[in-house]
């Protein structure tokens, strides 16, 4: 039996007050609605505007998300920071508070990094985090952070950290790559950045998905995930895939808290950092209009 | 007579002890020659690793700079991270410490934002700074930041904030867009990224440049600066390129860092901080056959 970690988990959107500190109100509800709805929280990540807060909020909610009851065994926060002692200090922070695991972008404003530059990275943060607890999932997001994390990175980490490296979000959207990882590394928890891939990679042996429009969709996403054997499979993918599609035509991070500011009634859900813009007054009522035309709902939001 | 600051500032890059921690003697006795060839102190750059820098360490060593004597006037630090607040905490520190201006790289982890979201956060952080004194200095760095500075964005960005929004350093490294920056704003204070773009750049009005080189060549660099109106502009010119080509073969910081060290003698400048990679021997020796070569030293680097 293997103890690779498995399901889905949302990068959970961060909700703000309008002097743009966070909403803990909003936030906690959010995840108390998440974890209802049989998802992971993988807080801190891209869509949760993990790179617009500062560390002192991230530990902070995290800090807060406990002290509410939040299982840290269900949270994968994002830890991966440009500086190695940031890096370090966020993932001993999740770590101590017992967090299934951390999710590490790679430090993003250098470009042309070297594979030997990145181990290195990622070994001194390992070596300075020194706990034996730690669990660490690399994050391969080229589009926004630039760095690669390449199969020959994956696989010299793996060797060195059998214990601490155990797994990886792809969020390439580049499908052979998620193939070839998951043929490479088949005791590795391989994570598609989209629910679109689960029909595919999960007979291949991937873990889950940890993808955006958890955040609006976790309990159809969920059923797939867990149920990916069922006959009506594809028939399922086909619906999470019309949804998906919808959010992908629009910002994302704007257009997931617009919908969970609409159909959850919440309007403070709409704010957004800078420099991050909320959606327009067109394109709100244009993805409303796709939306309910797909006849999604977020039914149970409202008693969460 | 315009108050424009002018002159050339060197990116200062940041040496290290075995540990990663910065090695202050160092910093300071290159940062005093810097100063005694005539060059300014564009501290935390790009080339000083500042993203590999915690916020603690950047406003630790500008503290014992200043502490040290040397002139906040002559210092132009870097400020710019992916966070409103962390932004506002830099940059409110050295106003406070009376440096000449701030240089802001835009948040850049999150891509494809839009003009509004980043006038929108330089708006959040010039705000919450609150301070008559702060001289904002944009940075356009598209192959690193990976959101480019657009000339609507530093219009608007004047109009609105004309006693804080002075000027900016051109990374991009197309001319057309230097050009066009110097035509569009005669009183903002442009910087190109380059010492060759200097006998183009000056009759057109730049303020000199903020180049990675000027750590290695500061005072023929400030020479031709003050100088390129000389007859023998051109020659120099041609000089200062040839060094330059050299470095821009290499990776530039560890090429920096190991001329520093050679040159000097001092062997700890060779360290860096991962993700970036020291020079390799053979990158060494070739660095060091081509810059022979073209006559190249560093010559009173010892006695500085």
């Amino acid at each position: 039996m293997s103890n690779k970690l498995t399901g889905v988990f949302a990068p959970v959107v961060t909700p703000f007050n309008a002097d743009l500190s966070p909403n803990f109100g909003l936030y906690l509800r959010h995840c108390q609605w998440l974890l209802q709805q049989g998802a992971g929280l993988a807080v801190f990540g891209t869509n949760s505007e993990a790179n617009s807060l500062t560390l002192t909020e991230r530990m902070g909610l995290l800090d807060q998300l406990a002290q509410h009851g939040i299982d840290a065994g269900r949270m994968l926060p994002g830890t991966g920071c440009c500086t190695i002692q940031d890096t370090v200090e966020l993932s001993r922070h999740a770590t101590v508070h017992g967090c299934a695991g951390v999710l590490m972008v790679p430090p993003f404003y250098y470009k042309g990094i070297t594979e030997d530059g990145l181990f290195s990275y990622y070994s001194e943060v390992i070596e300075r985090v020194a706990l034996q607890d730690l669990r660490v999932y690399l994050y391969h997001i080229p589009a926004f952070s630039g760095v690669p994390v390449s199969l020959g990175l994956i696989e010299r980490l793996i060797k060195r950290y059998p214990q601490q490296v155990v797994g990886i979000k792809d969020s390439s959207g580049d499908w052979q790559n998620m193939e070839d990882m998951l043929k490479n590394f088949p005791d590795f928890s391989i994570f598609p950045a989209s629910e679109s891939f689960l029909t595919r990679a999960m007979p291949l042996g991937a873990s889950g998905c940890i993808s955006a429009t958890i955040n609006v969709n976790p309990a159809a996403i969920s059923r797939l995930c867990a149920n990916w054997q069922a006959e009506d499979a594809l028939v399922q993918q086909q619906k999470l895939d019309v949804v998906r599609k919808i959010f992908q035509t629009y910002p994302m991070i704007a257009a997931l808290k617009f919908a969970i500011s609409y159909y959850g009634d919440r309007p403070g859900w709409q704010i957004i950092r800078p420099p991050l813009s909320a959606l327009g007054a067109d394109k709100k009522s244009a993805l409303i209009t796709e939306l309910d035309a797909a006849g999604f709902s977020m039914p149970s939001l409202l008693e969460a």
